[in-house]
């Protein structure tokens, strides 16, 4: 059971830098440090997530960030008034087995973690909350846990997991966990009923989270602890050694350790989650006008409908207009059909072969 | 007959002050001095128009234009080498009969004026040079001529021209002037064969011009004259006294002169002539790759059909866009469908009533 003294600690990953929002989403600027669907930025969102729990005490969040971004992370922290806080800078990228090992051996052993993905959005709060506290008996006893999210459609983008037997409070064995599937298999799990969305959400203690670390991948763990025993701290900030940490495998939680752990839970929770990962999904988790336009920026929309438009700056006018993306950012403006976001990919190729964009 | 010192003068009107190529198009900078369909603006192609002429001695052009566009006419004229011309600022707009007055009175009374608005494009300049010298021998006689398109559909934009008995070298007598028709009467006028659409190119002699003036418009000819015996003369610049052109009545020289002279002359030509109204009519006077699409700026298109992409700057980036017109300029992107710039009208009063674009 959890102790009085024992506290969740928000774990937040900051570390990607994915180009399916290009041209918004860049490595200077990924999305996890944009406004996408609210003033504040996704990272500031997530960071705020556990506000207004009350299933136990949690204490100042320690944020796991790319080096080259930390002057932007402190000052999206600040912005909100978070100045209790650790941050954990990576100096190269080691994917998230590694990042949450930071994070752990930072920790007090009995500290509880709640590790986020800082690029996500949760809508229902509240439900998220309850999942946590549904949660937090089997975790206190050393259990690692994942939060699964309930599939509303045949998704392949994400990875899936089987659950099974009930261990209480609605918290469930994990059977396997899926690859991203193809669209056939995507659709008999959604039939069967008994499969939730990865959402990369993890609850656990630092020292189970550790001690399953050293059995399968003691190698890692050596090099992130010698990588933090020879950090620089510099107030709030913790620069690992960059030679050991660069020495250290790269790899993500579930590969290095979900899938090999015999004893693994999970929370299946329907709150409103979105990873964000394409202008459709944004579009599908915005605020929308009568016509279903999601508009940030300066848009004059004339008898347009189902149209997406983010402007940084330039007015975009659109006149009968249906199902569009128009993304405009910097030096660049890019259209695409609605539903078919997944183009990004082959836009973002073609512009590395492109000359690039040029003007005022 | 023409005799050996009469010389035909480019007469260039660049008055216009339009609003159907918005945001490319404004106030400050009105189409004739964009570069919509090549490298040089529409004035400088249009000043350009002349050259190669073999069918008379053609002397400096006169150029008639608002004087707040002083500067960059002269910048555009001097950019391709013209350093020998008149430029008359009209202190006021006054529509083209005051203008080409102005010129008339400047120029010798048995001087041949080509009467050219500077925001139309001619294609084949072969077929215009011939339509001249068509109608060099009437001229000379102190016929107003006027050159007619051959219509090539039912326009419902310009007004047309119905040709009546050949006066000889293909030159018609003009039966009637005709207001832009409706559909219907298009439809009407483009079967029986005898009409054609009324470009506002003109050729005549000062004199002549002068005369039917005096006959119909004294009053303008008296207050033309007057603002231009009290003009300031500063090297290339003619700027007529303000006062008296302000009092000039405001007209067309279609309207003025045209329409009530008994004795009008129309070339009929096909010369590949557009008058650039819109962004459909510039997509179809454009150079276009295989699919159709006519692009200015930086623009990457993939698997995309017959789109017009305009950009001053930024790159345009679409994907699997078929009939879009896309413009980009400044603060401002304009996205319409094809064959619906008219509606540009639309955008045009909707910005009127939405707060200025913001940005950076």
């Amino acid at each position: 059971m959890a102790s009085e003294s024992q506290y969740i600690v928000p774990v937040v990953l900051s570390g990607g830098s994915g180009t399916r929002l290009w041209p918004v989403s860049t490595p200077e600027r990924p999305k996890q440090l944009l406004s996408l669907t609210a003033k504040q930025t996704m990272l500031q969102l997530t960071i705020s997530r556990t506000e207004g729990y009350a299933g136990a005490s949690v204490s100042s969040p320690i944020i796991v960030a790319n080096a080259a971004h930390a002057p932007i992370v402190d000052e999206q922290l600040q912005a909100i008034g978070i100045h209790d806080y650790r941050l954990i800078l990576e100096p190269s990228g080691r994917n998230t087995a590694p990042a949450i090992a930071l994070a752990a051996l930072e920790a007090r052993p009995d500290d509880i973690l709640l590790v986020m993905p800082s690029d996500h959005i949760i809508l229902d709060l509240p439900a998220f909350h309850t999942a946590i506290s549904r949660a937090l008996p089997l975790v206190s006893e050393g259990l690692l846990t994942t939060f699964g999210i309930e599939a509303d459609g045949p998704e392949t983008g994400y990875g899936y997991i089987q659950m099974g037997a009930d261990l209480g409070n609605m918290v469930h064995k994990v059977e396997r966990f899926v690859e991203k599937p193809d669209a056939s298999t995507a659709v008999k799990m959604l039939a069967e009923g008994k499969y939730v969305w990865n959402a990369g959400i993890f609850l656990f203690r630092a020292d189970a989270y550790l001690e399953a670390l050293e059995r399968h991948r003691p190698d890692m763990l050596a090099a992130v602890r010698a990588s933090l025993e020879g950090a620089k701290r510099e107030g709030l900030h913790i620069l690992p050694e960059p030679q050991s940490f660069a020495a250290c495998p790269s790899d993500s939680v579930d590969y290095a350790i979900m899938e090999r752990e015999a004893h693994v839970a999970c929370v299946p929770v329907n709150m409103g989650w979105s990873d964000v990962g394409s202008w459709d999904s944004l579009h599908a988790v915005s605020t929308r006008d009568a016509s279903d336009n999601a508009v940030r920026g300066d848009a004059l929309l004339l008898n347009t409908k189902n149209c997406l438009v983010h402007s940084d700056g330039p007015r975009v006018t659109l006149v009968d207009i249906d199902d569009l993306i128009v993304v405009v950012s910097g030096q660049e403006v890019m259209i695409l059909r609605r539903g078919e976001s997944q183009q990004v990919r082959r836009v973002t190729e073609a512009v590395k072969g492109a000359k690039p964009a040029t003007g005022a």
